[in-house]
């Protein structure tokens, strides 16, 4: 395919060390991604022209990572035909529960699938990326299934003692 | 300036059961607005262009009601250096606490004055539009002095003991 | 491809009232789906047949409602590759507030793309499944364009003032 | 009694810091257990055959530990007619909230006794398997007894002064 | 030993119509039961004598449903060897969390197994305390299989579609 | 007065560094007390005598603390017709939602005054406490009113900047 | 004493639904009281001239209920040395959630003896009243007696089993 | 303009390590404030005395940051018709969930337009006094649209991939 398939777009700097287990995920599956800082609040000039161009930009998928009151996931995907998946990322008085709430409950019309709160919701979101792209990608079908398969391998039978 | 000074914005008809609010206690005080609809996910053009242009227009303030995953009053926030009041809808599953959550944790760098929950809030937002506009309006302070004072007036000493 | 791209499944009889709008959306938008009850609890054997299925039975997406302790959307995701979306269904001492969290907060390495809580929820699900589906579907596309853009339209400039 | 009664499952390595109370409980009443891995999500297919097994294997009870979106013991409890007691392990961002719903709020048909989040439930765990296991075992009564005895006894009367 | 097995005590009258789906399951499944009204705050006294006498009086198992500041199932716990599983009726301004979250958190060293808020919860008491009376009674343990069995064929594959 | 007239009482040791703050309080105010620790679950015999003797042993209020599933304030309350004062003691997981849940939300019937949680909550018992004694004690009335007016006094009137 | 010794006081007419639960229950103990409406933030000079004067008014305690962001109970509390007793009243979005936590986390220094939220906390603010006074009136506490006996007794031994 | 347009009012010391950060944004925009310690618990005159007078003394508008059971901009905006902007602050136990409703949910009537909890609340507080005092002040209005174009030109386009 040409192009870059993946866009990770995160609210600020500070959003990157919870973003970057997805650009990690993404490294592992071979699956290229873009990462770039787009401010809902303090650059809407920079999410209107990432969101409404990020179709002809060849994207496929966009995950998005925000924390607090997170309006970057939903105003994105009310700009872009796009799957969009959001990542509450952790706040620090309310521990992402309000990034949650302000990612997942979107009114019917504009979609945001989205994960669990910090870093397990941005694996997961390169993951589910992943499950899509496989969907019209054999090579990249089996990367997935060999990556679930070692996954699976790698839980112990039983738990180490040690503390 | 001549024009009209505050702006109700509403994410859908039916969060104006709730704006409604807003609408008559600016009335109350003779405060001119204009009603419209804005939905942040739905329209987002028109949230782009409203918001931009919300200076322009002669607007001193902007409230803002919306429910659940509540983008409205921060995204316009974002786009206007005008001062935005938000009144979170209580919405169907968690009651407002969505809403409440979505407007009230902006980052820093992009405020948005919340009030209550539902109906209080939405009376509210007018009286703060009210005491913002009345701080060079003498005619406004005093008819927002003399709504206060008819307030407490109305407060009975004892509470009726019907049922 | 021959064949039906979407399953709708949900945990009980009782999930249809909320599961309905992701059928009537899927309608639509003329994407074919087959909906099921699938209960991971009350019947655990029918989910691994089907979640170890899906993929070989021709589904591209699965879309799983749940309520209360929601097993049914993380359990599915855990045993097929394909990309599963959960929708919460309000539950009635807690609201959905349970269903959200089992549904959402899943481990790093299975995801599950989680929508609202209830029917938004619901609607969304069809919608992030159509997005899908159209990255390699041009008719789609289109169709799910034209969508978006009625549901753009059908916002009112102004509220209508009757109560 | 031949066979070993409690069965000491987890979701992964990690919760075997929460779990390990349950083992130390066990040992000090000399109930012989097994604790072993078994990831719901990871590990499905384990999980499948580990709960089918679960009685035939000898077990009495089984005692599982997840946090999260944790779906372990229900699932657990959906394949096994064993009693299941459910452990909610502290989870990062939701300190446990996530993992005690998605435990708790099972639906009528398949239980799961939960115990409290953390350390006290891994411990309180193993004290109800114990009860359970004595209602027919008097000798383990007798320890249970004296091992309540003692904990009432070691409670002192006013409390040390020491900072 | 011949006598009642299970204990069902409640804190009022009012908490009847929760705690009745217990009493009905256990006579589905033929498992004999005393249903009381025991307060632990109002009749403190009857709640010392029924916890101190219950095993003597050759009950096997409490089933205990409480709503709000729920301390009749801690605090039977405490006072009896037998295991104690408790049901957190719903509540009228809480729905129930105060319930689960006083029935649930109990520290280390008083156990109890704590079901869902309500119905289900007062449901699945009685199939947990099946479980625990079918690991000795073989007969029970056949009508719990069959029980069991008769609610996995009782889910329809397919959502019935009328309103 | 003869007589101790206040009694502190703690589910455990580890309540101390809470309830210490209560002891100190009475310290200042010159009122006798006695720390005790009576735990609900672990000790249910010491409550029942403290209790059912406490009005006997000269005791006027009793200042109960403890966490998670707090049984201690209520359960003393509903043996005893002193006025009973509340502490919810800072859980680990949930921070003391658990215990201000379940020492607050008592049935109609039982009273507990419950305070703040933790250091907060200690300290107001002890002066609540104290209130209710000035009201018979003219000596400590002038104590108590001294304590308020040093407590505002000491109130600087504006911040200082150093950090 | 002569006088009266409990006030009731409510922020709004809307609260007397909740606070007469406290009055009829003041009524039952034969204890006088006043009841008033004293709103914190619509009246609040009537709010100091109660408060700095209800000592020398002859009150010994106030009883005082609020909803949401409830501040009567806690200013009362900075100006009068009486004890005070807050009745969290039941909000419309938030179920008194908002009313519970403005009343009862008061900082160290101010205290408020928080009881439930709604009719529970109303009626157990006057019973908390009574165990105050009944501390130096023999009389009420002969009554108080009485009336917890009669609650002990009007307890039935079992459910009635009609629906 | 004559006269310093800003007061900043905080509850005690403690809140000036959150309420700074609002001094120092107005210290950038060369906005003048008077930075005071009101505390509406302990000394309930000066916030009489201060909000009275607070027009009088020629402040525009007034933020106020206060923790847990936040009565302080509530009850400043019950005396004052000025603009009053309210700064949860985060509390120990409850995080600032506590100060937000305590903040946030005032009744119809009064209103304080509530900011986020913590540090960006009182930045925010900052802003939105820096705009509505520039609606009447065109260099500040022009101060503020300088810092809001920094703000977003200060977003890199890409996060920075150093931990």
């Amino acid at each position: 395919m040409a192009g870059i398939p993946v866009a990770i777009i995160m609210g600020s700097q500070s959003d990157w060390a919870t973003m970057r287990h997805a650009a990690e995920t993404l490294d592992l599956l071979e699956i290229p991604y873009d990462a770039r800082i787009v401010s809902a609040h303090r650059t809407p000039d920079r999410l209107v022209s990432f969101a409404k161009g990020a179709k002809a930009a060849g994207f496929k998928i966009v995950i998005a990572g925000a924390g607090g009151a997170a309006h970057l996931p939903g105003m994105t995907a009310a700009m872009t035909p796009l799957p969009v998946f959001g990542v509450p990322v952790e706040s620090k008085a309310l521990s992402g529960q309000d990034s949650l709430l302000s990612i997942v409950q979107m009114p019917a019309g504009i979609p945001v699938g989205t994960l669990a709160i910090g870093r397990a919701g941005a694996v997961n979101a390169a993951l589910l990326a992943a499950a899509v792209l496989a969907l019209h990608d054999e090579a990249l079908a089996r990367r997935l299934d060999a990556w679930r398969a070692r996954q699976s391998e790698s839980v112990a039978e039983r738990p180490a003692q040690e503390e």
